[in-house]
């Protein structure tokens, strides 16, 4: 795929985030990775999803952080991204938004429970919430922090990135990653369609318990893995 | 009715539950009937319905559920729509969503009490939630026996399908049906307002009861059955 | 106003409830009333509101609910207008919605509490709600006593119908009404707004009162009666 | 700038309010101010702000409030922005909204707690609410004193009007200001979506707290201050 075709993919994936209304004001951007170039396509800093045009995203080196392309700042989230796309190596896409239900969890600080199969088509289980971040680890580097601490969220869990493709970060909002940016937006609306009817289940029956694990493997396995059976085959 | 017309109702049914807020990235489907010549039209698997196509929709055999015409997989669902099309014989069309506040009600497995007349003029009691899957059936012809709960769950209530066109799949969502797709649409549409209108007056008042039963006769007898006044005369 | 223009804004009210979000399907209707030519002209019965135009509307007899003009039937809550008009002297327009949050208060069978000045602007005092119907009300001529109930229970109130200009009928929805159809739609509008305001407020603070009686004279006195100030003097 | 950019400004203004789904009917109202000719821009009472024309907006004397240019009555909170321009000395615009979830908050009489970063990033605390204005404020000079006890509420925080940009005012809804009037309604649009959230994060965790002191400063410093390093270099 070629820079310009990458630049296009995360034009599109900034303007979808915008179309799902997981995005207000400038509280969100998508970026997208190019492992061969060494490098990533992300949002510049402060500017409207809604209108983000290929030839204004900024192309950074994943390798060091600097600016390869581009006449902008980065987002102001690019040290996290760079982080999830160096430790995920599986990844191609990133997204991060202030949606508003999935943000109230985040605010809550309690993982998302698995109440139902909308979670199970996409999260191969409860979707975790990082722990706080430490007084040294705000008043450092923190862009970079927020990415660490949801290495260490997943490495926790111990699951592939790709089998849990959003994490929490407490006080804060989240994360969503996947095979490129257009997924990563998928993911991200999945969190948030989630995120809502996980809180209103809970206000129906607070009692309301996680599905089995069953039904919760029979549904991430019908679109994940060697026996996927949703959707159309792939290259038809 | 032609084939040719029944793709159209179809299609314009799916894009009739993207239209009305029923359906998030690719999670629901519409199907439509021909008993005489024994098929169903459905949507392919993985396909949005907002943009679905009459020419894009599969046409399945109704007594063996191969593939009669079409290039791509129908839905995954269609085994659902296939048990509920041989068992309840009135019904010409099947949509299933997981639209927010009716999937909320599925997770937190109860039955939507009937609190008001929006409710009563659609479904002649509370919408049922079927008991959960056991593990034989998660593990088995998972769709299949989806259906079959379904109409297990029908079953125990004693009542016509149309006069309950919807019920919860627990863990899951809803499925709803009516005499053709397009009925089965609003059916979904209503099934959606009074789940999310039960939610917000328990929210209100807890100890909210159901309307009476002479209230929910007369507004289900106002627009079904044989003394309807409900909309214009038929042929008008 | 001659009858087309009556038709014309009749026409444009039904649209405007449906361009508002208060109408899901058909669930509701919008009239006005020319009590020198003794009739009303109202929305047809299972016709959506979004596209009603000024010749499908049809006129009927204040006197004694007749068609005068019109080949369809009329709404089958005409005889809960005509009820409206004819014990509401002062009134021009009447809506009828199931509202998403003004029917949830109607469910959940409680008043709307006046908690703020959004609520103060519209409605001197909290917007009632009817006792249920008996069933020799239900079983009889329905629609007519869903009527006599809202005027029974203005009367209780001892309160002008333009400075109440909505009621709830217990286990049903909202019925708005006003000078003209229009105002009528924007009493509606109104009371969905408070409807959802009042439900957060509670969840917020469940032990919130309502607003003094000096604020709540302010408000209604600064858009209504001798005093008002609010808007445009009329006639400029 | 001249006084017919200013006009446009304050006509975008209103109409961004309605965009962004913080005015019903015409329950709000944004203005913007010109110190050195002495004059504030604002909407004329009772107009609709998605409909505003910059020719439509009325110019007010900041000195006495008296109109200097425009044929029509300003808003009835001409008073309010009058107050809120004389005594916050660094602001160039104010908005005031009956926003759904901000005035929930206000009706609670709650100041909205800092549950997390998208607060932070607006606003360096709790957004505060006015204590109840007096029989004799309401009786009184009702909308200037509305304007005092927003003054006094900051005053009593002992913070900078553009380090907390929004007051809700208590029974009544959010007043938003900043730099000039399209800074007040990107204000007034964080405000209502930290509402939404705190009141979500609290239905999930009705025990969650407020963010710490480190992450707050962090957020805030972020976008505000000489160590901003958010959005694109000033001039750029």
């Amino acid at each position: 795929m070629s820079l310009v075709e990458l630049r296009e993919q995360v034009a599109e994936a900034n303007r979808g985030l915008a179309a799902a209304g997981l995005v207000t004001l400038s509280f969100g951007n998508a970026s997208g990775v190019d492992r061969e170039r060494g490098v990533l396509v992300i949002k510049p800093s402060g500017v409207a999803c809604d209108r983000l045009q290929p030839e204004d995203a900024v192309v950074v080196s994943l390798d060091d952080g600097s600016v390869v392309e581009g006449s902008m700042r980065p987002s102001s989230d690019t040290p996290t991204h760079l982080v999830l796309y160096r430790r995920f190596g599986s990844i191609g896409g990133v997204v991060h938004t202030h949606s508003p239900f999935a943000s109230a969890w985040a605010q809550a600080g309690q993982a998302i429970p698995c109440l139902g199969t909308t979670h199970a088509d996409h999260f191969a289980g409860p979707v975790p919430v990082t722990r706080p971040l430490t007084g040294g680890e705000i008043a450092g580097d923190y862009e970079r922090e927020t990415g660490e601490v949801i290495v260490e969220t997943l490495e926790d869990l111990g699951i592939d990135a790709l089998h849990m493709p959003a994490a929490l970060v407490a006080s804060h909002g989240p994360f969503a990653w996947g095979a490129d940016a257009a997924e990563a937006v998928t993911n991200a609306v999945a969190l948030e369609a989630v995120a809502a009817m996980a809180l209103r289940t809970l206000a129906i029956a607070p009692e309301a318990g996680p599905i089995g694990d069953a039904l919760l493997a029979r549904h991430f396995g019908r679109k994940h893995g060697p026996n996927a059976y949703y959707g159309q085959p792939a290259g038809s």
